[in-house]
């Protein structure tokens, strides 16, 4: 589940991860090794910072373990293995299709599998795109890229700081937002036409309280087993398919 | 993917193969060294023969490899995590719910993530049971379990031989066959009630011919994107809670 096994991603010692984020290219996580304050270790924080870069401080030994060159100098950064793209091109991809937005919103998915999977489903679904939290949640590595089955090439990701946020603002643009719960009520009595976006929940906690009251309204889909919860991604391809049965 | 990794269903040596087999364990699968015909190792294939036990033939080298004691004699059995079912008991769960019974069948799902996602949708959208092959599949191994979220010791699974055969079988008792394939019928219009199997196919290859053909009428999913398919499991999930769907 680690996305920091992938070296191809791996970008390591302090010239380098500087390098990196002078030219721009996006880090989805810094390691940072505790206790570090020289000059370059201070400017690669600035970078972060300047940036929401997601950083965390640790341990020598995590950053040894980490280290496929075994020459981190403290630092090393996970970068992303494909471009995010903003929230504006996927309400524009809507448009040039003269669709009404359809976005799928993933308030902590953790499993990169399971990133994937519904990255997978949102593109066979025709979803306008996907929006992530830049904290707490799986980036967009080689292994999401790769379980995502083509689909990274097709379907923009945003990633954004603050979900809540975002949902404000898309729904001054016209979006209604539903929220996935198991307590919801039964997708199909909502009506799930129109602009909207689709909030699924982390795989253990489901949708964070903060943005559940941003929602307009609940969806959940009928259990009727011994279990608690289906998978997150079979989840979210169920309610998805919903969404494209009621359009269709 | 391989369950041959996990040493708690792991037997080895000739002595404990031929116990287990002897005690009645299902097992499934059964690795022997090529070449070696003595006494033992010909009861333990005979043994193997009478359950109908999947037998693989490997250079000792691979045998080497999966040995966890380093004293595997040339034989090394993968015991089932769970126990399997019988498909009579499935028909009987059906019977015990008063409900028209419905069954997935998978023909060839590989990966056991995917089978036990599968097996934790069957729990929760009302399965009676699961039918899995004996052959070119994963088997009811502990990361199957985990991934099944504990659905597993609620849905019981079968193991057959000859999944055509079973399908025919089954039509005799009164079940209709829904075959799940990308050029079928959009699913919103099959009729899905009653008594039903519906058979998904192995992750690459979609449903094999001869269980097709055994089927009565195809379903498929209205795909809207750009890439080929859906994960099996999400697949899997969006046709069964289509399942729910018309029944509810």
């Amino acid at each position: 589940m680690e996305e920091t096994k992938i070296s191809e991603n791996h970008i390591e010692g302090r010239n380098a991860v500087l390098e990196a984020f002078r030219s721009g290219k996006t880090i989805d996580k810094l390691y940072v090794q505790k206790g570090l304050k020289d000059g370059p270790v201070q400017s690669i924080l600035r970078a972060a910072d300047k940036t929401d870069t997601m950083v965390k401080m640790v341990e020598k030994d995590r950053l040894d373990q980490m280290s496929e060159t075994g020459k981190h100098q403290g630092v090393i950064a996970v970068a992303a293995s494909y471009a995010y793209a903003e929230v504006e091109d996927i309400l524009e991809n809507a448009r040039k299709k003269g669709e009404d937005p359809f976005i799928l919103l993933l308030d902590g998915i953790e499993d990169p599998h399971n990133l994937g999977a519904i990255i997978r489903t949102a593109n066979l679904a025709g979803a306008h795109g996907v929006i992530i939290p830049k904290n707490r949640a799986a980036g967009l590595t080689a292994v999401v890229a790769r379980t995502s089955a083509g689909a990274l090439n097709y379907t923009p990701v945003a990633k954004v700081t603050n979900m809540k946020q975002t949902i404000e603002k898309l729904k001054e643009q016209g979006l209604w937002f539903a929220c996935a719960a198991m307590d919801g009520e039964v997708m199909y009595r909502q009506n799930l036409k129109g602009p909207l976006g689709l909030v699924i929940g982390n795989e253990g906690n489901g949708v964070s309280r903060l943005v559940r009251e941003a929602c307009d309204f609940t969806v959940s889909i009928p259990m009727k087993g011994d279990i608690d919860s289906l998978n997150a991604s079979v989840a979210a391809g169920i309610l998805a398919f919903e969404v494209v049965r009621q359009r269709g």
